[in-house]
C-alpha cells in the first residue's frame, strides 16, 4: 500500500515516468481530513485574558492547539478576532464537554461571540445557478477532486440547462422557474429545499434578485461573486463601458449578500490583466476566470470557518 | 430573436433581472468566428520589402489587413516575424491564388518561409492525459463554451478512468496503456490513431516519457505542461522539495515539446502566491490551477497562430 | 575597454565575484539608444493600402523596418491604428524626404492622421508635484538610471519641499505657490515657463486642480496619476472608506487629463493585494508603491509613442 | 492644529484641493509607532499550554495582546512558531518584570526558545551595496518617508560612487575596497564598523561573497537580494540565459545568508511578466523593480519580527 501510494504521488508532483497497472482507482488528491480537529471563533469586545481563558480550557482537555489567528482591528479598546483551530484523539467524544467549560469561561466579563465546530463535519451547501456554467462546474469540480471541504447538497437553477451535468457529478438538481417581478412562489420552493438542510447558501453567477425577506428567513449566510472593474462600471452591459473606457484590468468581487445589492462584506477579490486588443466577448471570458477562481477560495474560506463578518467588511485568515 | 440575444448578453453583463422564458437553449458565449479570415505567418532573415510586397499581394485581392504583429530580434540583420491576419468576404474562394502571389512575390531575394491558414478552419488537437484530470477537463470545458478555436479530434489516455467524462462531452476516447519500460507498442498504436488526424497534440499531465522516435515521426507540435519553482527543484517530489525551501511561489510552464525533456521554447508561465501555512498538497493545488491556467492560454494561441517557434525559444504575439 | 564592460556586466547579472578595480565611474544600465531610429504613427479610418503604402515610401528610402504593431478596432470599416519603427544609417539627413513622400502617398484617398517622430530626440517633460514625493522621486531615479527615455525640463511645485533633491538630480525646480480658489495667477506663471519647452507634462500627484483653459492653452498632454479602488470609492479619505469596506486589493490608474476630472483615457493600471491586518497608513503605502510603478510605465509609453488616444480610451503597444 | 493635520490627510487621500499654506514642513507618512508595545517570538517543540502560560504571564501585567500569529508545521508533535505583540501603559518600566516572569513559566517542561523585544527600538541596520543603487536608494527613501522600522546605522560599499546620495539622507558612509580573492583585510574592516552597532546587515546588490568566517564572526542576520528566474539559470550572465531561453517571467528572492551561496532560507519572492519584445537590458531594468519591491519587504518584515527562520525555511507572518 505505502509502495502504491508514493508512487501516485511521484505521477503528481514529478517528472513523467513508467507506471506499473491501469486498474488501480483514479487518484483524488487527499482531502486535508480534519478528524479529531474542531475551530472556535471568538470574537467581541474584550480581550485581555481571553486568549488565557481559551488556552486553559483546551489545555484542561488535552487539546493541542494546531493553529491560532487573531486579529485587533485597534490596540485600544477595538473589535478583536481569534480563530483557534485545535486536536486531541477522540475529540468527538469530549467536545461537548469543551464546549460547556468555554462557556462558563467566556460567559463572564467578556463582551463576545463564540461558535465552535467539529471540523470533521463539512459543512453543507446549496448552489444556486442560472446558465451560465463557468462558477457552477468549477465548484463541482474542486469538490470531486476532494479540494473543497464542503458537502454539496443540492444545486438549484431558474434553468434546467445543467441539470444533466450536475446529476453526472452525483448531486440533486432541482429546477426552480423564476418568471416575473413576483418571486414569492419561487422563494417559497427555495425555502422548502432549503429548509433544515444547508449550512450556507452560494449565488454561482445566479441571475435572480433575492429579496430582502428570502435573505431574512433562509437565515445561513449567502456568497456572491460579481464583476469589478477600475474603475467601477454600474448597471447594464459593464463589459462594454469597460472596454469604451480601455481599462487594462478586469476583475471579480466575492462578497456576502446582504440588502444591499453587491454591497456586503468582501471576502475574497482578484484581477486579470487585459488590453486594447481584447474584444468585449474576450474580457467576458477573461472575468469569467477570475469569477470563478475568486468564488473558490471564498467558499474554501468560509468552508473552513475562515471569514469572520464584521460590520461591512471581513477578517480573512487564508 | 435580436430581443432575446440581447436578453441573454444583459444577463451574462449586468446585474440580475426577471428572465422570461426558461426554454432558451443554453447559451454560450459566442465563438469568435474567423470567416473569411486567414493568417500569414512570415518569418526570415531579410526584412527590408517584405511588409510591401506582402501589403502590396493583400491590395491587390482586396484584402484587409484586420491585425498586424512584426518583431525584430536584432535591428541590424536579426530575423524577423511577421503575423498578418486579413479578410474579404469570399475569402475561401480566393485564398489559393493569394497563396500563389504571395510565392511568386516572397520567394525571390527573401531568406524566409511563410504560412498561409484559413482562420475558419480551426486545427485539430489530440490531447494526451493519465489520471489527473485537472488540465483535460479545462480544455474540454472550455472548448464546449465556445472559448478555443480548436477541433479536439480524441482523448488518448493510459489509464482508462476519465473515458466517461470525455465521451459525455462527445469526443472519442483512447485508452492505450502503456506499462513497462518499453513503448514502443504503445506509442506504434498513437501513431496509427493520429496519422493524418491532428494538427498539434497537448500533453495535458501526461505522465509517460515520449520517445525522440515518437516525437520526430507524430510530425506535429507538441505542448507540455509542467510545474516551476523559483528556484527550480528538479527530480521527484518538487512540491516537497519547495515546501522544505520555503518557497513563496508556485509556478507552471507550457512549452514545445523537444527531445531535451522540459526544455523546449517556453510557449507562456505563471505563478501563484503560497505561504508557509500551505501543505505540499495545497502547493499541488494551487500549482495545479496555475497549470491549467497556463496550458489553456498556450492551447489558445497556437490555435490562433500566434506563437513563432524560433530557436530555442517563441515569439507569442497574444 | 571591451573586458572592462563585460566584467562589468557580469557584475550586474551575474554572482558577486572579485572586481578589479573601484575607480571606474559608476555603471549606468545601458540607455536604449535610438541613433538612426524614427517612429510613425498612423491612425485613421480607412486602411486597405496603407500599410503597403508605407512600407514603399520607407522602402524606396532603404529603411528598415525595426518593429510594427497595428490594432483594428474593428475588421468592417473601424478605426485602425499603426506603430511603425524604422532604421537605417544616416537617417536624420533624409527624414525630412521621407516625411514628405509620406505626406504624398497618404494624403490622397486616406482618412487618417500621421505623426512622425526622430527617436534620437528624447521628449521634454516637466513634471508637477506637490508634498508627496515618491512619484516624483522615482520618476528622476529612473531618469538618472537611463531607464527612461525622456528629458526632464523642470520640476515646477506648490510646494518648496522637494527643492533640494530635485536639483540634486540637476534638473531646475520651480516654486509656484497656489493657494486660495483663484488659480489664474499660478497657470499664468505655469504656461510661461512652460510654452515651448515641454512635449508633455506629468502631474506627479500634483493636489491641484487644473482648470479647463489651462489644459487648452498649455496644448501638449497631461499624464496624471491617481488611486483606484475596486469598487470604487469616491470623494475624500478613499483608503479609509476602502478599509471600512474590508477591500482585498489597492490600486492606481494612469491617464491622460481632460477636463472631465480623473476619467481621461486609461494608459496603465495595476494593483496589489492588502488584507484586514493592514491600517490605513499601510493601504496608502502599497497604495503610492502601485502609483509610482504605473506611472513610470505610462510615461515610459508616452516617451516612446506607444499610446495612442482614440475617443476615451487608448490603444497601447507596450 | 488637528485641522491641518486633517487638511493634510485630504491631501494624501483625496482629490486635489486648494491648499492653505506653503510654509508647513513636507508631511511624511506617519511612522507606524509602536510605544509601549513589544514583540515576543516564541518557537519550539511542545506546545501544549504555551498559549496559555504566555497570555497568564502577559495578563498578570494587565499587558493586551495586539496581534498574536501561530504556526504549526504538523499538528502531531511539529514545531510550532507563535508571534505575539502586547502593549499597555508603561510598557517600557515593566518590561523587564515579564521577561522575568516568561522566564519562568516557559523554562520549565517547554523545548523552546524565545525572543522579546521592544518595538519603540528600531532594529539598527548596516546597508552593503557595490555600484548598483536601485535597491539602496529604495531602502534610504523608505526610511526617509517613514515606511521602515529600522534605523540606518551605516552604508559600506566596495566602490565609493554613491557616497554622495547616500550622506544626503543623513546617513555614513563608509568606502571598504575589496580588490583581490584575498578579502580578509576587507572583512576585518567590516567587523570593526560593525562590531556592536548593528542588529542586523542587508545586502543591497552587494557584488562580493562573504566568506564563512566572515558570516560567523559577524554575529547577526545577514539578508542578500538576488534575481531567480523559471527555470533558474546559473552562472553568468542570467539574463542572457533567460532571453534565449524566452521566458516570460523574471523575479527576484530575498533570502538569509547562509554559508551555501544564494541557498539560504527564502523570505520573499516576487515576478514580472516580460515578453519576446525587450531586450536583455529590459529585462534587468524590469528585473531591478522586482528586486528593490522584493527587498523592501524582506527588510520591513525582519524588522518588525515578522520572519522566523526553522531549518532551511521561513515562517512568515505578514
Amino acid at each position: 500500500m505505502l509502495a502504491r501510494n508514493d508512487h501516485g504521488r511521484g505521477n503528481q508532483e514529478g517528472h513523467p515516468h513508467v507506471t506499473l497497472t491501469q486498474h488501480a482507482p483514479a487518484p483524488r488528491l487527499p482531502v486535508e481530513t480534519s478528524t479529531d480537529q474542531a475551530v472556535l471563533i471568538v470574537h467581541g469586545r474584550d480581550r485581555t485574558g481571553i486568549v488565557a481563558a481559551v488556552s486553559a480550557v483546551l489545555g484542561k482537555h488535552d487539546a493541542n492547539i494546531v493553529s491560532l489567528d487573531q486579529h485587533s482591528d485597534n490596540p485600544h479598546g477595538g473589535a478583536f478576532f481569534q480563530r483557534t483551530v485545535f486536536g486531541r484523539p477522540g475529540l468527538k467524544a469530549v467536545l461537548p464537554q469543551i464546549e460547556r467549560d468555554l462557556q462558563d469561561r467566556l460567559a463572564d466579563g467578556f463582551e463576545l461571540e463564540y461558535t465552535l465546530r467539529d471540523l470533521s463535519v463539512p459543512k453543507r451547501v446549496a448552489i444556486f445557478a442560472s446558465k451560465a456554467d463557468h462558477c457552477l462546474l468549477d465548484l463541482l469540480w474542486r469538490h470531486r477532486r476532494g479540494e473543497l471541504p464542503i458537502n454539496v447538497a443540492m444545486v438549484i437553477s431558474n434553468h434546467a440547462d445543467t441539470a444533466d451535468e450536475v446529476r453526472s457529478f452525483g448531486i440533486p438538481f432541482f429546477h426552480v422557474p423564476s418568471s416575473g417581478p413576483d418571486k414569492s412562489a419561487a422563494e417559497a420552493q427555495h425555502l422548502k429545499l432549503l429548509a433544515g438542510n444547508v449550512d450556507f447558501i452560494v449565488l454561482a453567477r445566479y441571475m435572480q434578485i433575492l429579496s430582502g425577506d428570502f435573505i431574512e428567513r433562509v437565515g445561513v449566510p449567502i456568497i456572491n461573486i460579481h464583476h469589478s472593474f477600475l474603475p467601477a462600471f454600474i448597471g447594464a452591459a459593464p463589459y462594454a463601458k469597460a472596454k469604451e473606457r480601455g481599462v487594462k484590468l478586469v476583475g471579480a468581487t466575492a462578497h456576502y449578500v446582504t440588502e444591499d445589492l453587491d454591497e456586503g462584506p468582501i471576502i475574497e477579490q482578484d484581477v486579470v490583466r487585459v488590453s486594447h486588443a481584447h474584444t468585449v466577448a474576450e474580457l467576458q471570458r477573461r472575468g469569467a476566470d477570475v469569477e470563478r477562481a475568486v468564488l473558490s477560495r471564498a467558499v474554501h474560506w468560509h468552508a473552513e470557518d475562515r471569514v469572520i463578518r464584521h460590520g461591512n467588511h471581513t477578517i480573512v485568515f487564508p
